[in-house]
C-alpha cells in the first residue's frame, strides 16, 4: 500500500474550501436589480461550508493527471454547483423538510421556498455555463466531454433517479443490492463524475480511465456506508446537518442491513480496494489513497 | 414583405407536435424500478400538450439553413426539456401555485411535489445530455455550443433571472424599460436561444447571427406583449391555463403599462421589424415570418 503519511489531507482540504470559495465569488457577482436576493441565495449556499469531497476528488485526479489547477477549479465547481443545488432541493419542506445544512440555515429558511427553488434550478444552469466556457476550457471536445459526463450523473440515470428511489424507500422494502443500485446513482454517479472529469482533463481515453472508474466507485460506495453510519452514530453539530433521521423514518440503509460493524467493515474493506485499483499510479496516487481513507473513517 | 400565404402553420405545427412527442416517448422509456413515477411524471409534462413554439422556432431556422430535421428535432427536444422544467417548478405552490397547465393537471397536483421537483431537475440535465450525446451531434464544438447556449439562457441571466424579477414584481413598482429586461430574461432568452441553436447547427458564425438575433429578440417581445394580452382577453379553456392572474396579483405587465390597443400595435409593430430582419433569406423565411405572425395574433 501506498505510504500516504506525506499527505497534508487537512492543508489540502483548507486549500480546496477557499479556492472553491473564490471561484464562487467570482462567478456570483451580486447583480444591482431585483435578481440581488437570487444571488445571495446562491451565495448563501455555495460559499462558507462544505468539505468539497467532489472538488477535491476531481482535482486531485487531475493534478496526478498532470492537469494544471485552474480549469480544474472550475470543473470542480461545477461539480459542487450541482451538488448544493440539489442539497437545496431536497432541503424543501416538501422532500426531507430540513432547517440546518453545513451549519447553516437551509436557503428556504435563510431566504423562501420560491427563492430555494430557483437558486437550486440557476446553480444547476451554472454548472453547465461553467463547462462551456471557452475560457474555461479551450478544447470543446473537453468541454462536450465534461458537460455530457455531469449532466448524466445527475439526471434521472444519476442523483435525481437516486433521489426518487431514496423517497420510495420509505414505503418499500429495499435489500442489499437495491439500496447498493440507489446509493450508486444517488450519491455514487456525482463522485464518480468527479474523478471521471479530472480524468477527461488529463485526456485519458475511456479505457484509460478504467481503474479511476473503479476507485471512483468503491469510494462512493464507502462514502455512502460512511454517511449511514454517521446518521447512527455521528454527533448533529459536527456532522452539520440532522442526524437520525433514517431511523426514525425507519429507511433501510446499509447499517440496518449489515449492522454497525457489519457496516464498518465492508467500507475499510471498499477502500482498501479502491487504493489497490490505482496502483498503476505508484505514490503519484497518495492523495487519493489519503482522500478515500478520510471518506471511511471521518466524522462529518 | 415575403408572402407567407402558402405556409401551412397549422400543419408545421400539428407535425412539431408529433415529432417532439415521438423524441420525448424514446428519450423516456419508463423504468422497471422505483423510478417509474419520476418518469412518468416526466412524460406526463412533456408529451400530448403545449404548442412547441420553442422547439417550430429552433427546426425551422435550421431548416431554413439547410440543417437535417433529426439533428434539429433533438436540440429542439433539449430547449422544449427547459422550458418545460422551469413550467413545473414555476407551477409548484411555493411559486404561482397552478393547478392546470396545458388543459392537464400541472405535475404536483398529478403526482406530489416532491416529485415535480425532481422531475423538473432531471428535464433540466436530460436538455444537456441530449445536447452533448455524440449520437445528436457529431461536431464536439457544436456540442459545446449549444449547451453553452442553452445553459446561459436558462440560467441567473437568463429565464431563472428574470422569473425571480417576476416574482420581486408583486412587491416593486417596474417602469417599461425594466418590464421589458425582466421578459427579455424570462420568456425571451429561451425563445432567441432556440433560433440561435438553429443557427449554430446551420454553422453560422456568430457574426452571421445578427439578423436572426434580432428576429428573435423581436419575437420574444412580441410574444410576451401577447401573452400578457392572453391573461387580460384570453379564454382560460382555450389557453390552456389560468387567466386574469397578472391584474389579480396587480402585476405591472406591458398591457397595464401600455392599454390593450397600445400593446396590440407594438406587438404588430414587433413583428413587422422581426420579419423585416430576414430579408436577406428572401422566401426561405416565410415559415420564420409566419411563426412570428400566429405569435402576435395566438389566442392560446
Amino acid at each position: 500500500m501506498v505510504d500516504t503519511s506525506g499527505i497534508k489531507l487537512d492543508a489540502a482540504f483548507t486549500q480546496i474550501q477557499q479556492d472553491i470559495d473564490g471561484v464562487f465569488d467570482e462567478l456570483l457577482p451580486v447583480p444591482n436589480d431585483t435578481r440581488r436576493r437570487l444571488v445571495e441565495a446562491m451565495r448563501h449556499a455555495t460559499m462558507g461550508g462544505g468539505k468539497r469531497v467532489r472538488p477535491l476528488l476531481l482535482v486531485a485526479t487531475a493534478e496526478m493527471l498532470g492537469v494544471a489547477r485552474d480549469p480544474a477549479l472550475r470543473a470542480a465547481c461545477a461539480v459542487e454547483a450541482i451538488h448544493v443545488y440539489s442539497l437545496i432541493h431536497d432541503d424543501l419542506p416538501c422532500m426531507d423538510d430540513d432547517d440546518l445544512r453545513r451549519g447553516k440555515l437551509t436557503v428556504h429558511k435563510a431566504f423562501d421556498e420560491a427563492t430555494a427553488v430557483l437558486a437550486g434550478d440557476s446553480l444547476h444552469a451554472l454548472a453547465f455555463e461553467i463547462l462551456t466556457d471557452e475560457r474555461s476550457f479551450t478544447d470543446p471536445f473537453t468541454r462536450a466531454e465534461l458537460a455530457r459526463t455531469l449532466a448524466s450523473a445527475s439526471g434521472m440515470n444519476g442523483m435525481a433517479g437516486g433521489q426518487v428511489m431514496d423517497m420510495a424507500a420509505d414505503s418499500a422494502t429495499y435489500d442489499l443490492p437495491t439500496i447498493t443500485r440507489l446509493q450508486q446513482l444517488k450519491t455514487g454517479a456525482l463522485l464518480a463524475a468527479s474523478v471521471e472529469m479530472g480524468a477527461i482533463l488529463g485526456k485519458l481515453q475511456p479505457e484509460g480511465r478504467a481503474p479511476l472508474r473503479s476507485y471512483a466507485r468503491d469510494v462512493g460506495l464507502a462514502f455512502q456506508i460512511a454517511d449511514d453510519l454517521l446518521d447512527v452514530e455521528g454527533d448533529e453539530e459536527t456532522v452539520g446537518k440532522a442526524v437520525g433521521k433514517d431511523s426514525e423514518q425507519g429507511k433501510q440503509t446499509f447499517v440496518t442491513l449489515m449492522g454497525v460493524e457489519g457496516a464498518r467493515n465492508q467500507s475499510r474493506a471498499l477502500m482498501d480496494q479502491a487504493a489497490g485499483h490505482l496502483a498503476q499510479y505508484g505514490s503519484d496516487a497518495a492523495l487519493l489513497i489519503a482522500l478515500a481513507k478520510f471518506i471511511v473513517e471521518r466524522d462529518r
